[in-house]
């Protein structure tokens, strides 16, 4: 009897898995993938649990990976779910819950299929299933611990998938074969505090953040890459807190991330602000601190064997042919691309992180088979 | 015998008159003035004391006024004061207390001028004094409130000196013709809230008011005028409040104070600032709203007869011919001169509002001199 990936992500559901909780989720699926035969091992660090499961010989030439996450974001509000958050409730053709969409449906989907296919039809190959229990938090010892551990226990993936929710809005429509980059900076500008009736005597520093932050926010970045879209930086905070309109501040504090493609890096990016401030404290006099903080890096696995691999399976089982993207926030995928080829597809993330999280039956149904025939293509 | 200025200074320092309190102050000029033949009348308005005087006939043409406040502002910390603030203590050549300086010490120069002068030689005019217990707060119910009432009375002023402290450090060295403006705008943009990484779908409500404060505070209002230094904006104030480096927040707020010259009004400010804000709201298609309060109009009393008069009497007191100044911030002499030409002439400012607050006993004795030869001039 095939493995059921609705009743999986139910399961999945019930354990309350706010990250860091493993809250059961992981324990679950290493019994399930030792029925069928996958050898598990908790890679646990820092108070983070994960998974790691292989089925096959290991260092296989063939070896084909999934990543995943159980670990699930805050309830938010808990009295305005309509149903038990953690109850996994079926009804009007959608399982309720968090971590429905983000991404216990995507994790049940491939352990479904990996279950199944090494079952029925075992292949020259192996398989590789990297769960985490930390993607929505610091994200330090989650998929990063297991790509540290694997690669000194010498374990390792020719290619990996990575099951988030990838679709806007229909079953289909878009993967993604890279993520932009992003870093934030905080800064803060000192002068000299004074009365605004004798400016002379005083060094405004919000003159000079002003200054600072609009040149960054009116820089064109780039115009876009073959695979991405342009650059973007935005501010996204400025305080002083001086209710006194008679007095000149002392300091001024600035808030701004980029989200960057390819034709950056950020040291490159780095510099480039290093520079503004620089200039800009020359020209008025300031002294200009800056925290800078790059979560990831700008990365491709450019369009070839493995999205073409993904795209047919995801077009053969929706018909739709999904576009190759490379929008969005970051996922772990910004780790594993340092160890193999990545590429991301799964459910349409329309409820993800939200109150009533939940995920149409039938594409959990769908992303099992899309999972299926991907396995069979890639170990044909 | 010659009434003590610093007796009367020490006085009404043992009034605590921090505003809105009258303390006593005003109730005690009363009854000196009274002693020497002056008619008084209490001018209270909406909780503020104030006292009106005069000596000699109603509606005489030559009327001279004096203005100037009994009230202090707060303490700051207690603690911090080496001495009682409200005890007036004598040492080391200074008189100590809250408003010593600024500017019980000038009122009490004036009034002990103005008896002993009547009282010694009584002049073909009339003197007016116009006191107020509030200029340290809103000043709506002060001075205004005396101008109000003495209009309808059928009270005026030929002139008018003002007794605040005007004196950087050296005493004699500056006295003011006028006082630029001053006014403030609060200013807040909206946009749309949005996640940084799909900045298409947001509107940046920073960006606008970064560029919008940026061109505020980049521009040059003017170069000076013949009496009146270059006009500042500062911008003093920006707030956004998000914490959170994957949000565009929806809304900016900012806070500037410009000091004008005559070559501005405020409603002239007022039409450049929202000419600037419908300029960069319609660049940026955010909405901004801007509330501007207008706290006095810069204003000017050419040099000329009521200058060189108080000149003349400075540099035959001290020795130092006063700078003829519109610097600093405002005072009530922006009330006055809707009514009749008005210049400021008084001590050395530098520890008012500050803890410690005191002044030199020989420079209050200096400074009835001059008020003296000021009347003496004035109605000879």
């Amino acid at each position: 009897m095939p493995t059921d990936p609705v009743r999986l992500t139910a399961d999945l559901i019930r354990c309350p898995s706010i990250t860091p909780e493993e809250g059961g989720a992981l324990t679950l699926l290493q019994s399930t993938l030792e029925a069928a035969g996958f050898t598990c091992t908790r890679v646990d660090r820092g108070g983070v649990a994960n998974l790691f499961a292989r089925w096959g010989a290991q260092g296989h030439a063939r070896t084909f990976g999934f990543n995943g996450h159980t670990d699930v974001v805050p309830l938010g509000d808990p009295d305005a779910w309509s149903v038990d958050p953690f109850g996994a409730a079926e009804k009007d053709g959608y399982l309720w819950g968090r971590g429905a969409t983000d991404m216990k449906s995507g994790v049940a989907a491939f352990v479904a299929a990996a279950f199944d296919f090494v079952t029925d039809t075992p292949p020259d190959g192996a398989l590789i299933l990297a769960i985490t229990g930390d993607e929505e938090g610091p994200a330090v010892d989650g998929t990063r611990a297991l790509l540290d551990w694997m690669e000194g226990a010498g374990e390792a993936m020719d290619v990996c998938l990575v099951g988030e929710p990838t679709c806007p809005s229909e079953m289909g429509e878009m993967m993604k074969i890279g993520r932009r980059g992003s870093m934030s900076a905080w800064i803060t500008t000192r002068g000299v505090q004074g009365h605004a009736a004798y400016p002379h005597r005083a060094k405004n520093p919000c003159h000079a953040l002003l200054r600072l932050l609009d040149r960054l926010a009116a820089h064109e970045l780039d115009q876009g890459t073959d695979h991405f879209d342009a650059s973007s930086l935005q501010v996204v905070s400025m305080d002083v807190g001086n209710p006194a309109t008679n007095v000149i501040p002392a300091e001024a504090r600035g808030l701004l991330n980029i989200r960057f493609n390819d034709s950056h890096s950020g040291a490159s990016l780095s510099d480039w602000l290093r520079d503004e401030v620089a200039k800009v404290d020359a020209a008025f006099g300031t002294r200009t601190e800056m925290e800078i903080k790059i979560s990831g890096e700008a990365f491709l696995t450019p369009p070839g064997p493995l999205s073409d691999l993904v795209a047919r399976a995801v077009e053969a089982e929706t018909g739709i042919a999904p576009v190759l993207s490379t929008t969005g926030g970051t996922s772990d995928a910004r780790f594993v691309r340092d160890h193999c080829p990545v590429v991301e597809f799964g459910l349409v993330g329309e409820t993800m992180h939200q109150v009533d999280e939940r995920v149409r039956t039938d594409h959990v149904h769908q992303l099992k088979a899309i999972y299926t025939r991907i396995l069979a293509d890639y170990f044909a």
